[in-house]
């Protein structure tokens, strides 16, 4: 067993283990870096196989939501929660009772927020024992969620990228590829449709793309079929790692800017894409409308000023893709070095 | 690596690990339980060669001092921290701050104070980060250094145990054979030199031993002899596990009773000494006086009060031995179950 010497530690300040014996919550909070601000991240539930799993995976998206809102400039460091459990059968009021009081109990240098296996509905329960639950706003039109706020962060910055790398200030007659057209890629699709772009989309359950089709004109492809599409944009919008050995040759696009996570297989996939000369804009930069919303809401900035926020990610992207250009270097590792010159230096 | 899994886990409610990049710090807080009160026990600093092997040790403390804490009827749980660290060549006040500020970080949960490697100079360094230092008190006779009640605790119950053994009410004539004449080892043995009991020492350091001598004029044997000394009583006040398959068969004393931590060897040592008539002391039940004294610094309670409290381990131990008597089972394992009996039921 190892925490300080594990290959994900990276010099992590605080990870906790929690365990209630009562409600059976077992859960971790791994606290990355909090030069910039109490570190702010979303709280997982899910059926980890081993403790070893639920710390690599706590301990490698804490790190990621440093670089995160270092990059999207926000006082926020970064921060994870895991709780090991089945989010559809072990997910009591009791289980997120004793989940805010762990996070109650490291005094606000721990922010949580909704993530997979998580809801507006758990934060507001979970928030019933700590003040430090974020992603819930009573009375507002989405109740807290912030992924209509990560849609339009996910446009703004397709748009700064297909831009940079087409030459083209409207997106009239743009063909992008949306595959996952859900919570987020939908609303992605909406407004790339209303900006006149012509959409193909793909989706794993019928009745989105259905959707997407019958409102917004959407062609619908199965499955794989996604990444053969030629267009100028692939949005991956759905799975993580699905820019890959396979799939790199496979697309004909010359932008790739979407919403999922983790985009990248592995770190060298960066560089296979700048072979290709494939424009890549980095996951967790073009991704952070969500977070600063969340932000805001903490904050108690005015719907204008996070709109404006939001809409700094279109000039972040370029500031990275001019860096990159400039050094010769993947778009990603950039982005990486910007994010650490911010919150090392403090 | 598992902390939830880990075999040394029984239950922990919080286990924390701390790093602070430009302290150096690492440092692990483990909380065994708190049903009783907030987990108070000692921060050791120590050079463990591995993760693997601090977390071992403060799993294995933390939860001792909540069989301690219940089994001397403090409201208080069980914790125990450990400073990964050379305490000689590493110690510095970045390193003790930041220590404080990771016990701060806990609101209170977790209480320090004194263990190996750390003085009550460190906990007022520590204190300086946090509310949470205990085993501090500014001018008191031992600037809050709790060993003297630990000696008088254990003088309390060696009494008891030696007339529980062998009814005899006064220590007149009693020989006892410590193994250990320094802080602790020396104030029991004032004690019983007081009340007239006949002493043979040991000590690594020879000049504990002339001190001894000297003062009280105890009879000096060299390492090992110590156990096979023609005693009525055997006091360990130095080493762990120095009831073991190698001495049992030596010892002569019918009563082994002293300040000395984790004295079996294994558990089934316990029964191997019930085998040969033996009346063991449960070590942490005797030992105890020392987190009587810092539960006491810290509730503001008098002297009278804390050595009324201290005198209770006499008749606790000799609860211990009715049930342990009646049930023919170990003493320790009787003692473990009043202690579960305490903290479990809350």
């Amino acid at each position: 067993m190892s925490v300080f010497s594990h290959s994900a530690f990276d010099g992590h300040e605080h990870v906790a283990f929690y365990h209630d014996a009562k409600s059976g919550l077992k859960a971790i909070i791994a606290i990355h870096n909090t030069n910039l601000g109490p570190a702010l991240g979303g709280c997982r539930m899910w059926p980890y196989a081993t403790d070893e799993e639920a710390l690599r995976d706590v301990l490698r998206l804490s790190r990621g939501m440093t670089y995160k809102s270092a990059i999207s400039n926000i006082k926020l460091g970064g921060g994870k929660a895991v709780i090991i459990g089945n989010h559809r059968t072990q997910k009591t009021d009791a289980l997120l009772h004793s989940m805010g009081d762990f996070i109650e109990s490291l005094g606000g240098r721990y922010i949580t927020a909704e993530d997979s296996g998580t809801s507006v509905a758990d934060m507001i329960k979970i928030g019933e024992r700590t003040r430090f639950a974020g992603g819930v706003v009573e009375g507002s039109e989405h109740g807290g969620d912030p992924s209509p706020t990560t849609a339009y962060g996910v446009f703004v910055g397709l748009k700064a990228a297909a831009q940079y790398r087409l030459g083209k200030s409207s997106l009239q007659g743009l063909k992008v590829a949306i595959q996952g057209v859900g919570n987020v890629g939908f609303r992605l699709a909406k407004q790339l449709h209303a900006e006149g772009a012509e959409l193909i989309v793909s989706d794993i359950f019928a009745d989105n793309t259905e959707r997407a089709a019958r409102e917004l004109g959407a062609t619908v492809v199965e499955g794989d079929a996604i990444f053969d599409q030629k267009v100028d944009v692939f949005a991956p919008c759905a799975l993580g790692a699905i820019i890959n050995d396979d799939t790199i040759s496979r697309l004909k696009a010359t932008v790739v800017a979407g919403a999922a996570n983790n985009q990248l297989a592995e770190e060298r996939h960066g560089d296979m894409l700048r072979a290709r000369e494939i424009l890549y804009a980095p996951d967790y930069v073009i991704n952070a409308g969500g977070i600063v919303d969340v932000y805001y809401q903490r904050t108690g900035g005015t719907e204008a000023q996070l709109k404006t926020h939001v809409e700094s990610i279109g000039d972040t992207l370029i500031q990275i893709f001019d860096r990159a250009a400039q050094t010769q270097q993947p778009t990603g590792i950039v982005a990486n070095k910007i994010a650490e010159e911010r919150f090392m230096k403090v």
